[in-house]
């Protein structure tokens, strides 16, 4: 079929959790025409991988791009290694230092992923869902870390250094409170019943519900006031 | 059996080229204990990665890591993709431009995952052997790419941010002729018979002698005045 649309494309971090689908209908919003972008990298909780898939195609992304980056013999994190996944902790307990479900380096690993799409798809505009509020104890999700990529971005490549192009990386959620996300989602039409959040789900995908993302989320519901349509009885 | 040493480690990005075999020998030379990293991404000489070994073992890497990201899905590069490599260019040629060899932010991303690793590690050196003066024409191998993605992997991490650490990426061969880097490598025993730099050899591994990196290698040896180990006759 013929399109006869020009929106720009941007390449959006989807993780098929609650931040990264509301961080793709704001740039679906914006006006872009959002190419997800997913990893295989040996997470635990691969069936975040189908969520994104359902995500991607709900909220009408132009393509959805999964790569395998094996993060396993690096190690280092709750999320690859065989580590136990924290349960059961306070808001102050999961924002007291780095938590051990931190992957080293992840985000700048998955920004320039990002960036090489990017650049592939001659796309000057990438978007992550990344959020320093709720989570503190990531270094990866602060506003100093995002403008660092977006320094870096446009001193790295072909598109910026030589057809002068602006590379930006756009963190909308950065300030925002899971409660405010969450409304702001469903004032875009985001069907959170299709995100997973949970680090260790069981067999068959069910989230656990007291790890720290699965706590977070509940809180941010809660704080929002509107049930959680993951957890409705099916 | 037991060491007694107690060298640092460092993150060598190692591709089994001429130069990452340098930057090895030196990291090793500067007291550094080498954790060698390299990449099955996709490339079209992986052949390369067979030098890798050789060199790594060679030069007495503490270990050898070799991480799967597969680019291929990304495209954008005559290094993974179906595009033509470009044969039997001048040194104008090769310098004119970004040429279609570049890997779209390859090195942002082999950073990113050298940077993980060394979290793991819990090193705080990195070294990668980019070279600003013999290719000018890639952008993610000039001094201020080195410097902005330094700059990052101190904001980017929970060594850097929550213990204080300074995260030290050294390019000890950005401002190095060809010529400079072949005779600092025999000073350093270098075996550059093992090293492997064609960017399109033949099923058995012969390199090209016509594209850039053989150019390259060719124009390097011959300005040190040294033959080049890799091509007496077998």
């Amino acid at each position: 079929m013929k399109r006869f649309d020009q929106k720009p494309p941007a390449v959006v971090l989807l993780s098929g959790g609650l931040d990264s689908a509301t961080c793709l209908a704001m740039a679906n919003d914006q006006g872009f025409e959002p190419h997800a972008l997913s990893f295989r990298y040996g997470q635990r909780h691969a069936v975040e991988l189908l969520a994104a898939q359902r995500v991607a195609q709900a909220l009408g992304a132009r393509r959805h791009l999964i790569l395998d980056v094996d993060l396993r013999g690096v190690g280092g994190s709750a999320l690859t290694a065989d580590m136990a996944v924290p349960k059961g902790r306070s808001l102050a307990e999961m924002t007291d230092g780095v938590p051990v479900t931190y992957v080293p380096a992840r985000n700048t690993l998955f920004l320039s992923l990002a960036l090489a799409w990017a650049e592939t798809l001659d796309c000057a505009d990438i978007f992550i869902g990344v959020n320093a509020l709720d989570y503190s104890g990531y270094p990866d999700c602060r506003p100093e870390f995002i403008l660092a990529f977006e320094n870096l971005a446009n001193l790295a490549t072909k598109m910026s250094t030589e057809q002068g192009r602006y590379i930006r990386v756009h963190a909308p959620l950065i300030r925002m409170t899971k409660a405010q996300i969450i409304r702001a989602g469903l004032a875009l039409g985001v069907d959170y019943g299709l995100t997973h959040s949970c680090y260790d789900p069981d067999a068959d995908g069910k989230p656990c519900g007291q790890c720290d993302s699965c706590l977070l989320r509940a809180k941010g519901f809660a704080e929002a006031k509107t049930p959680d349509p993951a957890l409705k009885d099916s």
